[in-house]
């Protein structure tokens, strides 16, 4: 028998705690011997909860007893996550995380104190819910150098763009729905304005180029100006608008960014709907794959959380190798990078723009009129920036 | 350094040599040491080829040789391949293996070999070629019981049933363009009659359900009956054909399938076209996930034998638990298995078929006339065949 401890019982931390208990059978076939909940560790109690019997409020209880091998941390937050993962670590326990800011902000240090210990920190929750993501770069895609990760990585966007695009509803009213349904906060700044997104990219970029990337140099723009006009040229292209974290290697180096992205019916991200997230991955020899699934959620989190306590079992006593080191990895300059971009500019301006601009497309729409729509050619954000402005573009999205 | 031997220098043997100096450094770098090629077996010479030095035609000096601690088996076919694998697995070398006909058919007697002698037995390629499903589902999915897999698992016929949705083409000019372009054989018949695709949801079933599935015992249908006329009615349906190994838990039997059928535009497998792959998975706490990628093709299928090499050098003296038991899993009768049905019948038979059917659905397709089409509710597949028989069905196709 191996005892682990819960740091919170929240919607993640009673998932996992639901899972054990649902699939304790077949999951303790798996890790090779029993998982036993010893600690639950919440500031609450919970009366009439049979949980009610693990719960600690005392970090020092867990930390302290030599028989909790695992520790499993969903509180989510930088601190004091940080504190007691790196202390659990210290200790010789390995450790399972859901926690995204955590795992972009200390991930290259917290593996290494964990590879020195020979321990395991493990983090497949971190990054798209329950899709297989993580243990996939780490362990399946070894005999390849990643070109390419391109993922919708943030359910409630997602939704909020899927409904725009099927019910021709505008911003402001599928925000509203996506927060009466739970699916985005009272304060949606996390997800509308790309954060969420941004740190999983970071997560993502570290890991396939193997060094350190900061979630602060990450370009990031959300979806708050997508309109409903922008979705029905969308339509009349084909496409679909999705909120992308791209990073890529191109002229020796790496760039990253989080945006709204104009995606080709042809592209496997295209009919990727709803709360639903996916991670596209380019190899230089596998060619393209992509992971699809639940990116969040109660159940399909705490699985995955869970088949890392199940990893960190098999692995008592040796450390599972991952290529992330602390030495930084400077990205490539935000206006070296190189796009195609829709643009929307008012009718008086389409001769400026033809000169501005060298246009791979003109775009139709006819719901829309007054307006000179077309797709640019591949060109540096830098330069396009500068003539966006000059044409006083109405919106621009960037393709795929 | 780690000393590996290639056993056949076919496709995917040359493209394991490709791979493996294509991206030497990364590929040591995850591996913690350097990865040689010392033997390539193969009965040709290869003069002038820098292979050549390295060719030999008499396996024993690879069985023989205590130097060779990783056997790379890419010959396909059950014989020789079952004798060499075991032969180097009775001698304590690891074996990763592209070979779906030898690990459907010997796949859990070979694991058992391997965990006896603290080796390993990998397979990653043996099914949807680049793309990571056998490591997922060992190490990834711990957590779940798998309620269903359905993959697209053959690139030839979703190639095939692709172009026949795009361009109207019927059966067999899309099986001649198939062999002129090199993704069918002279003789079609593993790909079109579903044999290729019933091996793989063997292994899939054997991986998910953790005993041996023989797939002698799985009820098989290919494409050959899907006409032009089919893919009007799909159109119609806003579905598309495709030909889907199934397996799947029902009434605490487990039911495996390979046949076509339609798939609504909703579902994920909707929009893999052309020679792509894709696999479905659905776990009871996990929810729906889904891996896509290039099903075969020469560096695609390497990439996934390399990262099984990789994996063999890491767990150097320890066996990766695989669960896939030698006693057998008794499939659920064939004739008990419950699906939705697609009928197409004669015009005159359309008020038999409303007396012998419960009707969930007509279909109209204005381009056909002289049938009456519809689809059923869920019954099972012998009163279905009974009243199929009964009212002559034109053709029949099960829903996804």
């Amino acid at each position: 028998m191996i005892n682990i401890a819960v740091l919170g019982y929240g919607t993640v931390g009673s998932g996992v705690v639901e899972v054990i208990n649902t699939n304790h059978a077949s999951i303790n076939k798996r890790a090779g011997q029993e998982i036993n909940v010893k600690y639950v560790l919440d500031l609450r109690d919970f009366p009439g909860d049979p949980i009610q019997e693990k719960i600690v409020h005392d970090y020092s209880v867990i930390s302290n007893d030599d028989d909790i091998k695992i520790v499993v941390e969903v509180m989510g937050g930088v601190e004091p996550a940080y504190t007691f993962v790196k202390e659990a670590l210290l200790k010789g326990k390995s450790v399972a995380t859901s926690n995204k800011e955590l795992v972009a902000k200390h991930g290259a240090e917290l593996l290494a104190i964990a590879k020195e210990k020979k321990v395991n920190f493990l983090f497949e929750a971190s990054v798209g819910g329950g899709i297989p993501i993580i243990r996939p770069l780490n362990n399946s895609l070894t005999a390849d150098k990643i070109r390419e990760i391109t993922g919708i990585l943030n359910g409630t966007t997602n939704y909020m763009l899927t409904k725009m695009a099927n019910e021709g509803a505008d911003y402001d009213s599928v925000l509203k729905d996506a927060q009466e349904k739970g699916y985005a906060e009272r304060n949606p700044e996390a997800d509308v304005e790309g954060y969420d997104a941004c740190r999983k990219i970071a997560i993502l970029t570290s890991l396939a180029f193997g060094k350190q990337v900061d979630y602060e140099d990450i370009h990031t723009e959300g979806i708050t100006k997508i309109s409903d006009v922008d979705m029905k040229y969308a339509k009349a292209m084909e496409s679909s608008i999705k909120l992308l974290g791209i990073s890529k290697k191109a002229d020796g180096n790496v760039y990253a960014m989080v945006s709204p992205r104009m995606v080709g019916k042809n592209h496997p991200l295209y009919s990727v709907n709803d709360v639903f997230n996916a991670i596209f991955v380019n190899g230089n020899v596998l060619g393209d794959v992509m992971f699809y699934g639940s990116g969040a959620g109660k159940l399909p989190t705490a699985s995955a959380v869970v088949s890392d306590v199940v990893d960190a079992v098999k692995h008592t006593g040796t450390n599972i190798m991952t290529i992330w080191e602390q030495e930084k990895l400077q990205l490539g300059d935000f206006g070296d990078c190189k796009n195609q971009f829709f643009v929307r500019v008012a009718k008086d301006k389409e001769a400026m723009a033809k000169e501005l601009f060298e246009i791979a497309k003109e775009v139709k729409c006819e719901e829309v009129s007054g307006e000179y729509a077309f797709v640019t050619e591949i060109m540096t954000e830098a330069e396009f920036s500068e003539k966006a402005a000059k044409v006083e573009a109405i919106s621009s999205i960037r393709l795929a």
